[in-house]
């Protein structure tokens, strides 16, 4: 497999373009592609335009739906909880963290809970449009179950990403990670390349650890049972419960608090049923922002500075790989692998649109 | 080392008259008996009656003041910072919890920071307050530096414990677990018997994963570097940076947003400067209370219920482990080894407390 540098504004046209045709309004094409660009801008190939293909096959067999819009289902001054059946997920997702954030500007915090939409990419990028606000975000979703429980051999959980985004200086702090090791991409990726899984990131069919990456996979789409072990690993000695009780905690305020499909019972075709948790927070709640906001920048500063291990260059604080990636992709192009690419054409050419118009 | 199997009622009594004789109000004696008796019904020795030697000496050496009570610096109608200065963990945290019940019971959400304290014991105690009002409780706190930054080789974060409780039927959800692999009394229960470390659990004074707990022991200690791995070990491969971003998240919602020590700051002797979070959450504002409770519980059933892995008998959801250990202790009584014991009777003696009058 190969990779081409592609612009940044062509792909980000292309993909507008493709939305746009597919129906959404030109506010939502404008949030699926910065969404989408921005994980690939970030260098998280797995969330970012390689996912047309699965959102296009959605928008095709009607588990989307481009004209659809969350409706509110609860509501009080600081909370909300939306309706969000078959609503492309990056439409819903940002309809509620703007919520949030103008909660947040007006009580201090906004909580929204969204069920029934579909994926809605990187987590980190809505945490982002709080941080942006000069609030603390977070944000959780679950997923079609894909984690089995510490003990488990059938997968009950999502991969249940976290993400807080918080202000400071000179670089902001973006966490966004799932709350089991890996990600089914790894496994993927893993597969491609032949090479055994490492310790601790995947169970068998019977609940074992497992080095074999293809047979994890298999299982899984097949539903034999086994799955990625949570953060943490295989067993209680290496902390799997901790990662197990996080992947809990994010289902109790994605769809237990939305009322929404629990991960075990998400349905796989279209990602549908996706449950949603975004909050912002004013930070000043807790006092004079400079200072806070002072205090945090002190504080990832200590930790980049602080001695580094043996064999390590540097220590990084979350965001700064992201935000290097960002410009560095800006500068020099995206890269984008052949089978996507290929996927790209296809679309673009199904919808009407010459991708050479876009320079693709 | 022998143990010996005491009567909750006994280790309970002769622990308040131990806080009672130096110089601890009623309610105050009563607070820190339940918290630390409350760790050991749950099993966790660490945090129970074994503490009272090093809280003994805090309060010696006078970094913990039994008068001492916080003061409000900073209100809003749903937030909190209290200032803490030499207070007992216990007595502060309490006080904010409570704080927080009432403000989400009044505004759906209360957010208390706490700044200046002391070690306050197991987080969970404090969750449960909240979940026992029919509440959401969140709790976090910050520990002197004990958990190396992903590719560093000094100490620069805490355990960062962060926990959740739940109210749900017929068990609720209590999670209560440190961000790093695991915590120091588990590198010294290993030192005590000579067992090499687990790959993945501490780090040498080069940063390098390290089997042998006298050094990791020792380097912590002698500050020469090393100490514990966040949650998911060693590499990122593992999902180490997971674990400490995690880490970073516990230290903006205490240190920082108390305008507290940051754990690479906290001082070492007697464990004071130390920062608490406490949230506790009216999940009403989701909707109909009933409803949220049943999908809880019926999220945790399915989990409990699932297939087991080979080899494993039964599959835990979080508080379960505590509830069956509180209720074995409660009826067999509470192991204590042989220096615990020694020790309580010895600060007893010098209180002026006869142990046999508990029947110890």
């Amino acid at each position: 497999m190969s990779y081409h540098n592609l612009p940044y504004e062509a792909l980000r046209g292309i993909t507008e373009a493709i939305f746009a045709k597919s129906g959404f309004s030109p506010e939502a094409c404008w949030r699926i592609a910065d969404n989408l660009l921005c994980a690939d801008l970030y260098g998280i190939e797995s969330h970012g335009v390689q996912r047309l293909i699965r959102y296009f096959g959605a928008l095709q067999e009607g588990s989307i739906d481009p004209k659809a819009l969350p409706v509110i289902a609860h509501q009080t001054p600081i909370s909300q909880v939306l309706d969000a059946p078959r609503t492309m997920g990056q439409v819903a997702a940002a309809q509620a963290m703007s919520s949030a954030v103008a909660m947040a500007q007006e009580h201090g915090i906004g909580m929204v809970c969204v069920r029934g939409s579909n994926h809605f990419g990187i987590a980190g990028y809505y945490t982002r449009m709080a941080q942006e606000a000069d609030l603390l975000g977070i944000c959780m979703t679950n997923t079609e179950a894909i984690a089995i429980p510490t003990g488990g051999k059938k997968a009950m959980l999502g991969t249940s990403p976290i993400a807080v985004a918080m202000p400071a200086d000179p670089i902001p702090f973006w966490y966004d990670a799932a709350t089991t090791v890996v990600t089914r991409g790894k496994l993927e990726v893993y597969n491609k390349i032949d090479k055994p899984l490492p310790a601790g990131w995947a169970a068998d069919e019977n609940g074992q650890d497992c080095a074999d990456a293809q047979r994890v996979l298999d299982n899984i789409i097949g539903k034999r049972g086994g799955g990625i072990f949570p953060l943490g690993g295989f067993a209680e000695e290496t902390g799997s419960h901790k990662g197990y009780g996080l992947g809990v905690i994010v289902e109790l305020f994605t769809a237990v608090f939305a009322g929404g499909t629990t991960s075990p019972h998400v349905r796989n075709s279209g990602n549908a049923d996706t449950s949603f948790f975004f909050c912002a927070l004013d930070y000043g709640l807790f006092g004079d922002k400079g200072e806070i906001r002072q205090r945090m920048s002190a504080l990832l500063q200590e930790l980049r500075d602080s001695p580094k291990a043996e064999g390590c260059a540097r220590i990084y604080t979350h965001g700064e790989k992201e935000l290097e990636a960002r410009a560095y992709h800006l500068a020099h192009g995206i890269p984008v692998n052949d089978k996507t690419l290929e996927e790209i054409r296809r679309i673009a050419a199904y919808c009407g649109i010459d991708p050479a118009s876009f320079g693709l």
